[in-house]
């Protein structure tokens, strides 16, 4: 089997994670809620792993918290703003249901304005002088903004976008679930909050995630519960993280992210995947009847490449290409609306997406483009 | 070391467990959102495990949803029933923080009335004529109850409440985070939603738990996202489970209940439990200066057995315990505040809990008593 839709989870792992999961598994004590050993060193990895979080990206000061899936987060953070009827939130056309979801119930209860920020269709870019205008005349309450685009592979442009919203005093959110680990986040100073899966760009287990809070903003409270402390207050603690996190912690998934981390300190992760995508992109062009959606300098695509054939709706190509090739790749509109507008994919019933990851080889890409000359 | 925090998290897990779980990260791809062979039969597990849910407690049709944890559960159940402002909730004394706290945020939002059931001081029985009367004064618009009380091994009379509750339609919630398939849940008929809880009484991994909708009702959607399906639609939709679960499914976590789950089937757990805790009972009586916390019964305690001792804070006796013994036992106040009024530890700082697993011994428990005479 070839696998290439590490965009949904990376996969396989490295070995060290595997070996960690099943370490933890076999040793796995409820943290913070024991007043014996094993439980307090519980307690102490999930606080290691905390700073790995955040030095990975060269983060000095921020709080991390952890929820079971980056769609949690972003639930936590878009129920957890201050938001008041009228508000005006800018999304990116790339962005995921996990972003586009709650905010459509927020619009139901609170009639907020979601406001998409427009981009370039040549270059991808985001149109900057328009967009200053939007923020002038609807000031920006909160930008989400995806790192990478999990349908083209898109490293946005959100340097830029926040540098504006923070003049507002925006609560900039950088949803990094397909990039943190691998690309470097810049300019923190504008960011307010991130967004990290465990299970993807991570390469831990699945059942982990989360956000980095870099700002001193404080979020309403979303999810209530034990925290093993304070247990007469019937209210959620004031602080971070123990406020906003509440139940049992997934020891394990975090023990998982302890190894990945230290296996992405010293991995070339990011050289690999680029060399990767640059061979699997120059391959698809070569293939006349495939339609590939890309921004005039591919320098900005990171691991992930969708297109079409002529002929083919996405599933199509997808149904062929596991049964008769063995290769999985991801069909369809991969949870992401209103990016299939912007590509022209609708009538293709969205895209064919090969994401790839460090396991990943070029023969691997041969393959499937021996697979695709077939069609 | 002596694990006696199965309360906590059951510790071990059976072998089946663990090797299920190192199986399922060595294979774990992403259910419902890839094309491809491999990605469809996680979907079929996911499944087959909701099916198992329902069958270890004989029941014939529901509705099983998964969410991370107990505490996501009955977040998600507490935030989703439709409360107006003045609603009565009535909790048992019993319950735990992961109920007590989202509804004291209701309580601040929506103004309802949080009651506490009547229970009586000898029997630990509730006191169903004086509940009846108050049910009459002031309607239940919701009910939850725990299945066992995770302080003091109480198996609740959830019956009885919920007999009467239903006449009033209320929402009727059983918390059996520390009983689902262990002790067998009756008269279905009258409750609305049993919660779950992956890693403690079902022996399986963290990260996995959920709620078992039992009747007609419907939750308002507390959680929105990507759920792989109807990608356009910018709602999440109205059906069972899919409405009601976003994000990546957590299929490793999914995939060691499925082992578990099959264990408990072929394993005498509950036999064993309350064997080990009428020994442990038994043995803790024969101490002098122990105050154990019990009703008249002790046929009605399953699993966890609460005690102090003359002169100690319960944290001293755990301390001891763990750095002199290596005995693991938790203190404190166990995440449930009520309870200890009723039972009076708060001047003990709360209690020293022994909660028992299948793989414990009676060798274990002589050990610890062998302990605590040293005392």
């Amino acid at each position: 089997m070839i696998y290439f839709d590490n965009g949904a989870t990376t996969y396989p792992k490295p070995e060290c994670v595997y070996q960690a999961l099943d370490r933890a598994n076999r040793n796995a004590f409820n943290s913070g809620r024991g007043s014996y050993k094993v439980a307090r060193e519980s307690t102490k990895l999930i606080d290691e792993v905390r700073r790995k979080i955040m030095t990975i990206n060269d983060i000095d000061y921020a709080n991390v918290i952890f929820t079971n899936s980056a769609t949690s987060a972003l639930n936590n953070l878009i129920f957890g703003i201050d938001i008041i009827e009228g508000d005006n939130i800018y999304i990116s056309p790339f962005e995921h249901n996990s972003v586009i979801r709650p905010l459509e119930e927020l619009k139901e209860k609170k009639n907020i304005n979601i406001i998409i920020i427009p981009f370039l269709k040549d270059t991808w870019n985001v149109d900057i002088e328009k967009l200053k205008n939007m923020f002038a005349l609807k000031k920006p309450k909160a930008v989400i903004i995806s790192h990478i685009s999990n349908v083209t592979g898109l490293i946005l442009p959100y340097e830029i976008i926040f540098e504006e919203s923070v003049k507002y005093k925006a609560i900039n959110i950088l949803d990094s679930s397909q990039g943190y680990g691998i690309v470097k986040i810049k300019d923190l100073k504008d960011i307010n909050y991130i967004v990290f899966a465990g299970h993807k760009s991570l390469y831990g287990s699945f059942g982990i995630a989360g956000y980095i809070k870099l700002k001193q903003d404080i979020l309403n409270k979303t999810i209530f519960g034990g925290t093993g402390s304070d247990t007469m207050n019937p209210k959620m603690l004031d602080k971070y993280p123990d406020g906003y996190e509440a139940g049992s912690p997934n020891i394990v998934a975090i023990s998982s992210l302890k190894a990945s981390l230290e296996w992405l300190e010293i991995t070339r992760v990011y050289t690999h995947e680029k060399e990767l995508t640059k061979y699997l992109i120059e391959k698809l062009k070569s293939i006349d009847k495939i339609h590939l959606y890309l921004p005039n300098d591919i320098e900005k695509i990171l691991g992930i490449v969708s297109f079409n054939i002529d002929g083919y709706k996405s599933d199509e190509v997808g149904s062929i290409l596991d049964d008769e090739f063995d290769i999985c790749v991801r069909t369809g509109f991969h949870c992401s609306p209103l990016i299939h507008d912007f590509i022209s994919s609708i009538d293709y019933g969205g895209t064919v997406r090969v994401s790839l990851g460090y396991f990943n080889t070029k023969k691997e890409i041969d393959d499937l483009i021996n697979a695709l000359k077939t069609l």
